[in-house]
């Protein structure tokens, strides 16, 4: 066992999301073969009395290979590969966890994994990993406890602690207030930085991601901060009034966290003080919170697109039909509407049957269109670059993109219908239908995104079933009309 | 002039996105006035000679008011307000802003405003705001500036710095050694802490996001990392060699920047060490540059997913057009394939029009549901979480999931079509083919991103083209051609 213990020829244990992906592969190689082996002794069970000792010791093998390749790895890692195993394999492999990492794994995973692993642990094994845990920690993790769990962690907690984890769980999960931890290092202003240092050598350790430190007064009011470099470049008998910053951001527990993004994105942040309405220093928000947000924003925006939440992508699958049904229920009906719509010009269409066909074309590219103009202004707004000033400008903007877009595109359009008919007026009707849908497309996409947005809603969300739904029933209503009127 | 100098008394200069975006709106009206004078005073410029006069005083308050706002902000916030402004107010307001601070407003700008912006500099003043850029500043703008301004900066650049340029601009925009900067403090193994600390002492500063220095042997080589914080809690009599961390990651020059940033999500750094293929260290890459990678990432998945590139939103109309035209064009051919392949059953449809409006219907939903399963597929596909082993497990479920959920649908699209039709045999019809269609969407879904990926391509990439030319196509063949089957 003496290779095992960390020594200076123990090879460094590489950080690598390929190796991970790697490990992923072997660990999954190893279940299958783990599998396999249940399967053959399963099947020469009744003839064969060596069957359980074979099993036992194979088992045992596999066992051991899969416990060595994960324990291996960084907590991060283990967290992936536990996240892209199905839940039986999941949870076998989450009890090969050696207990140290238990906490370290549980807070890195993605939430819908985490009550799968938090089912197979005992009372002992909960209160172990989460007793350690900070109190902003224990907080993001409250949902998942069962409430004994969660007495009898609150009972270990010193009166401090026990403060925060309420304050913590007082903010919603998408506000500053709920991403916020509570270490960080403060340090008076009428010290000299030599005083600094000595205290920081008797701390065992700084607060990850500790870039700056907190200068506050008696009431614990914010008064500067010191970074790491002014206190490593400057003469340890500078005092720290005289060399901290008063440039800096503060965050408010009730901003919220694309807000907290946004800033740290512009300023690169590494951490920035928390702040109650007193000025008084209440927290710390750190990046590692922050590229949680943002790539968490991203995902929820790409998934919205398509109508679903975060999914387990091994979950049930009557889950992910709940995910699923509603949005599709929804197109299922605006598209209804819009064949409804076109219905309607049932005697049009059975003199001129090949209106049939080319009215989804002119639905299709307002929607195209229209999509594009969302685009952009959803951007826009997310970057806080839309004003009142500038609102006008931009609409008058995109209505003269898409026309002359509209213009380029129908005319070719219009070359198909014509061929495709071999009349003339019906490539006119296609012409003056497909720019007027790019138009409607248009004024959609500028208007809905701003319009939430101007009411405190997200612009995003929904708007892209809005615009189908106008583009379709309105493009077949432009078309077909026209048609009636002119061809009929 | 006494109170603009910087003093204890002056307040701080709040890092604040919000303030930014006031200021921003500050700007506009201080932009629209003045331009009001100057059509004020044109119109009565003949008539009255006091114009001229008034002209002069009035744009000489608009502008002091505008120089303040704008210089009182951080560089990051001062390019916000260029990048929100059309041309030719953003040239105006950038000849406001005050030299010293443009080389990181020129460094923090978007591609596509900063040649708007050198365009309005002479010669001299690029040189100025180019000269004291780090090598890799300059390597970011070198594309952007005229060639005697490179030659000019490059003469003051000493040997090392002129070979850490050419370094630097070897590498694609998009690997690790196009964004990594040669900023960074190294040390050697057997010295003491209380040597670094003096060393530090000595620097006027340390480089920006600095949480750990490197560890190098003579020859460069990258033995290990030494965190400030390690640096700061531990005994000034310590080793280096005893308390440096040996495990870390480090990155090539030529990874991806995309596999950088997951590297760093996973493991929340703070900087990672870039090391060429002996194993010595040639650079540093910092968060700051990672977040920029991830939110680029997210806004061209976006903005591709819509069919454009980055686009200035006060570019010529005609520059606009160029990025617009060509995604909308290929959705016409789609669409109009889609439509030729209907056509080809004009017998069936004018037997029976209404099937010209349940069509549609068939062809979205197949749509709809197929984009629901590929961007499963793609997430899952971008965090490395499809391997061999569970690729067939993911297909089947895909399979099974939308079965389900087309089973479902179908049944509510069948009494629609029951209902406008009054014809069970069509009902019948359009609960085939829907439930058919949905499944090639999944397969397509499925398919299209998984290929992409297995030959080194960008799965997302033009993938929900072929899912809709797919969807609209077959879903036309598939329901007309049943309908010719049992129907006719």
């Amino acid at each position: 066992m003496a290779e095992t213990v960390s020594s200076p020829e123990k090879p460094n244990r590489r950080l690598d999301p390929e190796d991970a992906q790697l490990a992923l592969a072997r660990v999954q190689e190893q279940l299958r073969r783990h599998a396999l082996v249940e399967y053959l002794v399963h099947q020469q069970e009744e003839g064969d009395e060596r069957g359980p000792l074979v099993e036992g010791l194979m088992h045992r093998q596999h066992e051991q290979e899969l416990r060595s390749l994960v324990n291996d790895l960084h907590p991060a890692d283990i967290a992936f590969i536990l996240e892209s195993l199905p839940k039986e394999e999941r949870q076998l492999i989450w009890q090969m966890v050696q207990s140290e990492f238990d906490a370290d794994v549980l807070l890195e995973v993605a939430d819908w994994v985490r009550q799968s692993l938090i089912e197979t642990m005992d009372r002992a094994d909960l209160v172990a990993a989460t007793e350690n845990m900070e109190a902003d920690e224990i907080a993001d993790l409250v949902a998942n406890l069962p409430p004994d769990v969660i007495a009898e962690v609150q009972k270990g907690l010193t009166v401090k602690e026990r403060a925060q984890l309420i304050e913590a769980m007082g903010y919603p999960e998408d506000s500053v207030g709920g991403i916020m931890d509570f270490e960080m290092v403060r340090v008076r202003d009428d010290v000299s930085l030599e005083v600094v240092l000595r205290y920081l050598r008797r701390q065992p350790e700084l607060p990850d991601h500790t870039d700056q430190i907190f200068v506050v007064d008696r009431t614990d009011r914010l008064l500067g901060v010191l970074s790491l470099s002014t206190l490593l470049v400057n003469d340890p008998d500078s005092m720290v009034r005289d060399v901290m910053s008063t440039d800096y951001l503060t965050l408010n527990p009730h901003d919220t966290d694309a807000e907290a993004a946004g800033a740290f994105e512009r300023y690169d942040l590494v951490s920035a003080p928390v702040v109650d309405d007193r000025g008084r220093l209440i927290g710390r928000v750190t990046i590692a919170d922050v590229v949680d947000v943002i790539r968490e924003d991203s995902d929820e925006q790409a998934l919205s697109r398509a109508g679903m939440q975060e999914e387990d992508i091994f979950a049930p699958v009557l889950r992910a039909l709940r995910n699923r049904a509603p949005w599709l229920l929804l197109n299922l009906c605006t598209a209804s509407t819009a064949a409804f719509v076109a219905s309607r010009f049932e005697d049009t269409v059975s003199h001129i049957v090949v209106l049939a066909f080319l009215m989804s074309i002119v639905a299709g590219i307002g929607g195209n269109s229209g999509n594009q103009t969302m685009t952009l202004i959803i951007r826009a707004l997310a970057v806080g670059r839309v004003t009142n000033q500038n609102a006008w400008q931009l609409v008058k903007r995109e209505f003269l993109v898409t026309l002359l877009v509209g213009l380029a595109g129908s005319f070719v359009a219009g070359l198909f219908a014509w061929w495709i008919s071999s009349s003339i007026p019906i490539a006119l009707v296609m012409i003056a239908a497909m720019i007027g849908n790019m138009l409607i497309g248009a004024l959609v996409g500028v208007m809905v995104p701003m319009v939430r947005a101007r009411f405190g809603k997200d612009p995003a969300i929904g708007s892209s079933v809005l615009l189908t739904f106008a583009t379709d029933s309105l493009g077949f209503f432009l078309f077909l009309g026209l048609a009636t009127l002119f061809l009929v």
